[in-house]
């Protein structure tokens, strides 16, 4: 039987858009990978008349409710009371947890525990509670009825953590199956050319499935698989797995990758090769994406924003007749810039990267999202020109995506350019 | 009369968990700015039933509909239609809309237009078409019953604009009065530290209301005021900007500034000066940051990410005994990157920022979180010692947010460490 889940996110800080509801999402990726249905998200205040009336449309909707938010301390965190009620379900004290809960006051020392702290020791009766290891609310999740209630508590990293360590493997236990999916990294398509690519596959598959993803500059495939197993799950996906690499080739960069300057990072590693870089319309990006990893300092010796000419002359060495020859927004200075990264910052590749990053055309007349990516090793020089478009941000980040492009190629032995 | 909203948005994308729910976010600030209450938010796939069911539901706890996506001409693109059902209205062709489509589809010369795309020509009758200035799908509104709809489209972007292009022009015109609202812009208190200064204010307020509001190393306060005029709205908020400014001092930084960077690069540019980094834990974060502002280049000559030893003292000229006696993570080392950034890159102010980005500790022991900020100028060098944590990407912020801090400072006149 496949089940059906609706997740009631309750907060007033969400409908007064102070901030983002990332818990839903991240929640029905989750449901999304277990093969459950999610056909309605409701957000609402710390109110309970109007939780509980969100709770009876649930009920007629849905199998299974997954709430976050409400299982705090104070006086409006009302999210265990409002669902015991609607489920017919008493309170109980745990003593266990109200212990826990005293003992994590005294660790604080100096905080003073209030009689409200120990509401969150109670329970609705026959629930099962899921710990919470970065927080103090714990969670629970209950049966009544053939219905399934999870609740979660709403600052997104315990939700998250709680997701993962007591949601996941409660909902598993509903079904007899494995679910286990894989996530296909693409770069240099778009997604409908993908889309194009794949469509008579993706229309014969019922299991595995293969679902297209797009976030800028980038396109993931999902491939999920159900089985009786891991193992057999893993089996099934193997050889959709290689079908898709044979039909989009080397436009596939990764599989399971967080993003390409993970996948940069590896190769690099594995190849015990440094990096650096010049940059100037991606003023730091570059580095700041690759230095977001921790350990970078193992493959990144530094990089140069030269966001004015006397930098990109006196520091790179940028010949200025060059400069003033063929202007800074060239294929010439950009290859001079790479070159220059990589002897002044003593690395084995370097990339340049020199374009316009608008939402204006340059001084020189250039358009926004013209961007010139060099790539210098010891072997040689490429340079990528790229057109890309007249949005300020889009174009600093695709700027970076062909850069680690041309890494990722360079380190794999394919055509750079 | 106070209006209730209630936003609905429809995409099978959202209860996939392929994308966050940012279109509900941003309607709700916006009708929170404009003093309307919304008591839910429903999120529904492209499912006409399903949608329908949200709207009926709606209709009984709300008096402002507001939907978000399916206005695009797939197949599956169903708002109009099923809003229209919903309120009992026609669906009729608007001559001028469908030209403007296939004008469009002309200028892209080489895309066939399909017949599908015509879908977008058709409109609930008596409503008012809202342009959509950065994208192919318009939206539209009605009232009906002494119930309003507005559509908007899914996309983000699009939703953005015409949510201040169209949707807020109409919401205004149902109030008579105008709501304006200020941001007052805080470093260096905490969320809680804020509210406690200012709760006696904050409780004391019926017009303007006070509420804050956080985000990584930063908290905003909205100041918002409801009058007959735009001009006596400001007068009631002038008063209690002052008494906001009095309570906090220079811990505001600003007031209606889009971030640091912003403030830091008006008062550069007011000043004439300009800038530069050199960064090793930030990795290109504060160069990233920065040139993140169109006409960066007015201000910011460039950046040194010294992520290895040879580049602090090779290209910044760190003295290598320095280093040897003090470390790579030491005020005097945080100080010498400064002064080595403002000479090389020929700035008149210059940062410096070394630390342990972590999560975990440095080779020589130093704390994760452990951040020297340093800001050099013609008078002299000040250095920072801050404690962030030991989240990466929430060291790597504040650490940033530290120098821009201390760059307002300096340039306002004030205490910099």
């Amino acid at each position: 039987m496949k089940h059906t889940a609706e997740i009631i996110c309750v907060g007033t800080e969400l409908l007064l858009g102070n901030i983002v509801n990332t818990d839903a999402q991240e929640i029905s990726e989750a449901l999304s990978e277990l093969g459950i249905n999610v056909y309605f998200h409701t957000v609402v205040g710390d109110n309970p008349q109007r939780l509980k009336s969100a709770v009876e449309i649930a009920k007629t909707r849905a199998d299974i409710i997954i709430t976050t938010g409400g299982l705090g301390p104070t006086y409006d965190d009302l999210t265990k009371q409002t669902l015991a009620e609607c489920f017919g379900k008493k309170l109980i004290f745990h003593e266990k947890e109200a212990e826990r809960i005293r003992s994590f006051f005294r660790g604080l020392g100096n905080m003073a525990m209030t009689e409200n702290n120990l509401a969150q020791a109670y329970f609705p009766e026959d629930c099962i509670i899921l710990e919470n290891p970065v927080g103090t609310a714990p969670g629970c999740a209950f049966e009544s009825g053939g219905m399934h209630v999870i609740m979660l508590p709403g600052p997104p990293n315990e939700c998250r953590t709680m997701l993962r360590s007591g949601a996941v493997p409660y909902l598993k236990k509903l079904s007899d199956s494995e679910i286990i999916s894989h996530n296909i990294n693409i770069f240099g398509l778009g997604e409908s050319a993908v889309e194009d690519m794949l469509r008579p596959l993706m229309l014969s598959l019922e299991n595995p499935t293969l679902a297209p993803y797009a976030k800028t500059g980038e396109v993931s495939l999902r491939l999920t698989a159900k089985a009786k197993t891991r193992a057999e799950a893993e089996e099934l996906m193997q050889p959709i797995l290689a079908k898709v690499k044979d039909i989009l080739g080397d436009y596939v960069y990764d599989v399971d990758s967080a993003g390409m300057e993970d996948t940069v990072f590896r190769l690099m590693k594995e190849k015990r090769l440094t990096l650096s870089a010049a940059e100037s319309c991606t003023g730091g990006l570059f580095s700041k994406r690759i230095t977001d990893i921790p350990g970078a300092s193992q493959i990144f010796t530094g990089s140069v924003v030269s966001y004015s000419n006397p930098v990109k002359t006196g520091l790179l060495g940028v010949p200025a007749e060059l400069l003033a020859d063929k202007g800074a927004v060239s294929p010439e200075t950009a290859l001079a810039m790479a070159e220059g990264s990589r002897k002044l910052l003593h690395s084995d590749l370097a990339v340049g990267i020199t374009g316009v990053a608008g939402p204006g055309p340059d001084e020189d007349g250039n358009n926004p999202g013209t961007v010139f990516v060099a790539l210098s090793s010891e072997k040689g020089a490429f340079c990528r020109k790229l057109n890309l478009g007249t949005e300020r941000n889009r174009v600093r980040t695709l700027a970076v995506h062909h850069a680690f492009d041309m890494i990722r190629r360079h380190l794999t032995g394919l055509s750079v350019t």
